[in-house]
């Protein structure tokens, strides 16, 4: 918990070989449970499978009435052991 | 003009080759004369490009108090005479 009360953001880390229909599935249920979630990428293979699955993402939370915005960010991440920078995207209900 | 009275929503096209800080000038320009714009990319580097520049033109507004988000869609387009499949995203003031 926060000092606000509210559970830590959950954070999805998405590859390029990640499944965009998996991502999308695992993005609506944070979703459905905590209102928003923060989805992890680097490199461009995985941003652009991170923006598929929070597009597939806003058709499966659509139909209970939920709209989705993402809020890109950079952020520094070490990988092994090493600098780099990626891309957060902040998903969440608007 | 649409019906609505609203000048038609202005497209910028990205691609892997776009500088991400100079597409960035131009959707800060775009959305402090009309709120809001389309950018089309089409691929894994022309969406992390696209990615990229709507997360510094975050930067560029945000002084004057303006906070962008941003909304993926698929689109289909025809490029050279193919059908591609293309990430449209919508990047308005929140």
């Amino acid at each position: 918990m926060t000092s606000e009360g509210r559970p830590p953001i959950e954070v999805l880390k998405v590859a390029g070989t990640s499944r965009p229909v998996s991502v999308a599935g695992a993005i609506a249920g944070v979703i459905r449970s905590q209102g928003r979630v923060e989805v992890h990428a680097i490199g461009a293979g995985a941003v652009n499978q991170a923006i598929k699955a929070i597009t597939i993402s806003r058709g499966y939370v659509a139909p209970s009435g939920l709209e989705l915005v993402c809020i890109p960010t950079f952020i520094d991440l070490i990988v092994a052991g090493q600098a780099r920078t990626g891309i957060r995207f902040l998903v969440e209900l608007c």
